[in-house]
This record gives C-alpha cells, sequence and structure tokens, in this order.
C-alpha cells in the first residue's frame, strides 16, 4: 500500500487565517492576503514570530477547507502519515496532538510524527507547502499553494490549489 | 554524509533502572533484571504501564551509561537524528523534548523526530531496541542490547551490548 505522507500547517492548518485574525486582534491591522505573495509566511505579518510562540496558537487553528473529508478518504486507501515539523516551538507538539484527535478523530497515534526536518522521512507522496520539506522527498511531490509558494515553479512538483484536486489525483 | 538514526527509550535513556525504582518505590518489590529476559518490557513489572504514563516518568529517565560521550562523537561524525516513537504518551512529547535539551543539549531539534510508527523513517544506520522499528528500516541495523530483545537472533541485525561497542564499529 503506498505511503501518503501529509504536512499539518498550511496544508491541513490554515496557518493564514489564523495569522491574520490574531493580527487584527492585537494591532487592528487588516491583513490582505495579495500582499503576501512570494514572501516568507511570518515575515507578511509584523507579530507572525511572536504569535506563533503564543499558546494556543497551533491548537486553535481552522481546518483547511475540504482536508477533513479528503484526508478521511486518502486515509482508507493509502497507508497515511501526519508529518509535521513542529519541534522548533516546543509548546506545539500536545497542541498539534490535540488538534489532531479534535478535528481528525480517525488519525491514529501510530499515524503521527512531529519533527524538526523532514530529512528522514520517507514515502510514496508527499503532500506539503514547502519546497524545503519536498526537496528531500524521493517520492511524488505535491505543492499545497499557499502565497508563500504561489511563484515558485519547479518541474519535480505537481501543485495543488485544494483538497478537491488532491482527490482527482489521489 | 550518513544519516544515523538513534532510539530514546533503552538506548540513550535507561527505561529498566527507571521501572525498577519506580516498582520499589510503589510496591517494595525489589525487580532483578534476570527474570526479565525475553519478557516484553512492561510485562516484566506488575505497574509498568501505570508508570509510563505517570506525568515526569520520560523528564526524569536516567541516561544510558556511556551515551553522552558516544553520541556528541557520532554527532560529529554523522548526520544525526533522534527518533523516539513517543505519540503513544503524548505527555512523553514534550518530556522528550526537556529531557533531549537537559542531557544531550549538542542535539538541535532538527534533529528530532516523534513518532508513533517508524515506518516512514529513513536513513543508513539505526540504532534501536526493538525488532518492530529495525525491520522496516532498509539500512545498517544495530540493535542495542536490552533484556526484552536478549533471546532474539536475526541475522540482518548487528547486536551491540554497550555505546563502546557502537563506537567501535562507527
Amino acid at each position: 500500500m503506498k505511503k501518503v505522507i501529509v504536512d499539518m500547517d498550511g496544508v491541513m492548518a490554515d496557518v493564514y487565517h489564523q495569522l491574520i485574525q490574531f493580527e487584527k486582534r492585537d494591532s487592528g491591522t487588516e491583513m490582505k492576503p495579495d500582499s503576501m505573495t512570494g514572501k516568507p509566511e511570518l515575515e507578511s505579518f509584523p507579530n507572525g514570530k511572536k504569535h506563533v510562540n503564543e499558546v494556543g496558537f497551533f491548537r486553535t487553528l481552522p481546518v483547511m477547507e475540504g482536508s477533513q473529508k479528503a484526508i478521511e478518504y486518502l486515509n482508507s486507501k493509502y497507508d497515511l502519515y501526519i508529518v509535521s515539523a513542529g519541534m522548533e516551538f516546543p509548546n506545539s507538539l500536545r497542541e498539534k496532538y490535540d488538534w489532531l484527535a479534535e478535528h481528525f478523530p480517525f488519525i491514529t497515534w501510530e499515524q503521527i510524527v512531529l519533527c524538526g526536518s523532514k530529512k528522514v522521512v520517507s514515502g510514496d507522496v508527499m503532500i506539503d507547502d514547502y519546497p524545503k520539506n519536498l526537496d528531500h522527498f524521493s517520492g511524488q511531490r505535491l505543492i499545497f499553494t499557499q502565497p508563500h509558494n504561489e511563484l515558485i515553479e519547479n518541474e519535480t512538483y505537481t501543485r495543488v490549489n485544494s483538497w478537491e484536486e488532491i482527490m482527482e489525483i489521489l
């Protein structure tokens, strides 16, 4: 059975939506996604680095549109693993575990990997929004469109703009 | 540079020593390692399952003899990753992170992986005490002797009885 590796932040969880909400809450600024194209995620937000270190940031991330239904489908068809680079933010470890239990209760603990780098992760398909993760992966590479990666063109990636598109491919 | 994957419990951290201490504390029983040969780890201890779920169990594990010096050496020579199956015990996630920061401060967050199953972990060398982890690994397999694995004979494993032996091989 094919091993499918799915990233959390920016793929299953809508990090931009949360950062926009937190920025508005703290500074009153209404950030527009159009201004973020091609910029590193946290550089788009004046208080981005502060917000991702806040207790509860990862626990309360909104679910990416269409991801629950699609991942339940992929989970029935493939050997699925959720692989998230949470180690930079140690507060996020338990928050990510609890977030998955709430929103994706069909994912078992055996299927979860929280790491620093993804250089030792292997499988047949990887769905991720970051080139730094995809570039070390030897299988099929699906880049999930997010503002920070919109301008990247790489012929080794298949670009997917939504979970509906992923379901059509996999 | 070769990727070396090192397990925590039973390899870097002395789980048996901790379980023996906790058993003595709770029931007064002095467990002897000789009685544990070939038995699954937790089945050797009347209160083993309770103890591994206790807050602080993983944070206070004693360091395996010789592991600090040896891992510092391996870290200077190889692309080293610490891969631990902590997901079954969500309390352990932060405890394992803090334990590594205390006892192995030269290991960076990029080098840490906390997972459920190790089926998606790849590399050139794996040092682990569990066949269930080694058997999915395509590189060189070093089995670190612990009472539960002492009777296992498998020609695809290289048995190592101490960190000194690992340094002679790697």
